[in-house]
């Protein structure tokens, strides 16, 4: 299975996957999807928003299992954020089958579209659309890098976009949903587990500081006479890292736009984004807030106007605790037991700074989410990684959760 | 004049010129600069280097007194920088006619291409191309961010690219250049003249900072794991400031280019290019060196690498000093001679940080430079400004030197 995923979409000089939403590499990675339902004589179908479901049982008794994930990925991105969970998912009803399991749940299998969000700029638009979250309107206004616009960009790929919106019929059919992802920290490194399960998404948001100066000569402006915006935002990149570990938070500033942007030019406006998490709502507040009024004062200082702009905020997810107590038992007490190995499991339950389709749809229905080792905690890079064992753990926690929720 | 030449090539949204090398701004100037020439009735011709000439009298006669600068700018620059010493060429040339001048050197008048380097990123193109300083190959080599060749682009339009190349012949039946510019600083203003005379183009260059770090999810990686070049960037820019103010020099970071550039990607490249001036070379070094120390104790700090390259570097001009004694003899001694009007002048001398086409011609032929006082000693900028009656005095001493220099 990996053997064919693993070629498309993968720039040669950075090795880092670009699976932008309907591109030609999100069309072979759709392809795949539907090869490997098929193989498998499942029933493939492709929802009003664009997501593919691969179906056993009859999807329309209800109360259904479904597993899976996404196959798009970030700018240059590494191999198992995403495809692991839909691979993974394939890969445990395999070994459902193995061990002649009976299943008295539907099961369905999906790859949901445009979680990274890395085209249109907004993550998990087709989980999003779904469940409610994202407005027809909204969905339309969607513009890429190129000025094409979402629907455009599904027309040319043979997608109805007329047929986009909500879906609640289809959330009705599911009794819990569950998502299988490669960690994007060392938590499970650090605790010497191959597997955990996801307690809670941290709240997180996007800030945008626009600091506005006074473009100048950069080799005959007195510096007493600057009004230098990048001298502000230096000092308030400085200060969201101070901030940040005064209250056990993370924040980053990763991206940056600067006008003109001229080797001899001082700026007239360097555009800088926060991106901030924490565990709980209190401590972020205090982050964004302290980075916030360092940065009005460093303008000030510097006669640099200054305005910030929340871009996007998501609360707090808490991911439905029955769910997640009858993963961890299922877990405790059964894995391993078929083929003798030990996986290692001890199931450690862990929140997490990223957002994920299965937060997303936790306001509709019971989702839980397990999480796969990362040795190095690289993610959104070339570099990220599992060992093969991990997977291999991975697939059998996750074939025990399904097989206690839908199987005899 | 000034009317028929200012729309040319300014963009409706930020009021700033946009008139880069070989494009239709540029023609537009160019046309302009024609028309200019043919109403005067001078000889017009463009050279082997695409520089533009308008000769009064007998272009082989030599010891020929040039007058000009340049018609293109920086990215959403000012009015003035450039144009102001071409259109006073001409409007010094109509002032001598009025006076009854009578001319025993030939004069020409001059449209230096490409000196602000906007588009092929290197400055002065045209003048360098003729005294030599850049050779065929390194010229041939230089392409724009759309990937078009400096040839491809004199080609498409209309200009030979395989004539270009040193013109010592030219240059040599010159015998003085003086270009007249709008000051880029505030040392007119502070001092209280509307014109004065160059001394020296300080030292300057620019130097590329690579920090490279590790790209990683913003939201899920822990601030100790985090290998983010964005933060001993952000501290080099702190240090740049500090250094330059204790050396009395300029340091600017304007120029900055992130990968992947992503909201919530924590950098794995952070470039930023240094701008620094000084007076003399031992603080210019020592500015650099304590920029580039400081930079790499950050880096270390942070299990960042860093590379530094000096990308360029351009030692001290002095202007010619029988020539420039003679500009501030004849400006002391005659300057509103024939008008009656006050011009202010008192001539002060005074270095500069910015280049000029002076200064690359400066080694072959006697230059000199007058400056016209900028109130805000704003440039590279649409808030770049000269009061109409400064404008008036520059033209009035232009034409003072010329008379001093060509005139019986």
């Amino acid at each position: 299975m990996w053997r064919d995923l693993r070629p498309i979409g993968r720039h040669p000089d950075s090795g880092g996957y670009r699976r932008y939403a309907w591109t030609a590499a999100d069309a072979d990675c759709r392809a795949w999807f539907q090869e490997q339902a098929e193989s498998r004589a499942l029933t493939y179908e492709v929802d009003r928003n664009g997501n593919q479901w691969a179906w056993l049982g009859d999807p329309a008794a209800g109360n259904a299992v479904v597993t899976g994930s996404h196959l798009d990925s970030v700018p240059d991105g590494g191999a198992f954020d995403g495809p692991l969970g839909v691979v993974s998912s394939f890969a445990a009803l395999d070994e459902l089958r193995r061990r002649g399991a009976r299943f008295t749940r539907p099961l369905a299998l999906v790859n949901f579209g445009d979680e990274e969000g890395a085209r249109f700029g907004l993550a998990c638009v087709g989980s999003r659309l779904t469940a409610g979250h994202l407005t027809v309107e909204q969905a339309h206004r969607l513009t890429d890098g190129d000025g094409i616009t979402l629907p455009r960009a599904m027309e040319a790929a043979g997608y109805d976009p007329d047929a986009i919106g909500p879906d609640p019929e289809r959330l009705g059919r599911i009794g819990a949903f569950v998502e299988l992802h490669v960690e994007q920290g060392r938590a499970l490194d650090l605790s010497g587990d191959r597997v955990g399960i996801a307690s809670a998404i941290w709240p997180h948001g996007r800030w945008r500081f626009d600091f506005r100066g006074e473009a100048n000569h950069a080799g005959t402006t007195r510096l007493v006479d600057r009004r230098d915006p990048m001298l502000p935002y230096a000092e308030t990149v400085l200060a969201a890292r101070r901030e940040a570990r005064l209250a056990g938070a993370v924040a980053t500033f990763g991206k940056i736009s600067v006008e003109p942007n001229g080797v001899n030019a001082i700026p007239s406006l360097v555009r800088g984004w926060l991106d901030s998490r924490a565990a709980d709502q209190r401590s972020l507040d205090q982050v964004v807030g302290g980075v916030e009024s360092a940065a009005r004062e460093y303008a000030t200082a510097h006669g640099v106007d200054l305005d910030v702009v929340r871009e996007s905020f998501t609360p707090v997810v808490e991911f439905d605790h029955a769910l997640r107590d009858e993963l961890a038992r299922l877990l405790g007490l059964e894995s391993g037991r078929e083929n003798g190995r030990d996986t290692g499991l001890k199931v450690p339950v862990l929140g997490t700074g990223a957002g994920h389709d299965a937060g997303i749809l936790s306001g509709s229905i019971p989702t839980a989410m397990l999480f796969v080792r990362n040795p190095t905690g690289v993610s959104h890079s070339p570099a990220e990684y599992a060992a093969e064992d991990d997977c291999v753990a991975g697939v059998l926690a996750l074939a025990d959760v399904l097989e206690g929720l839908a199987c005899t």
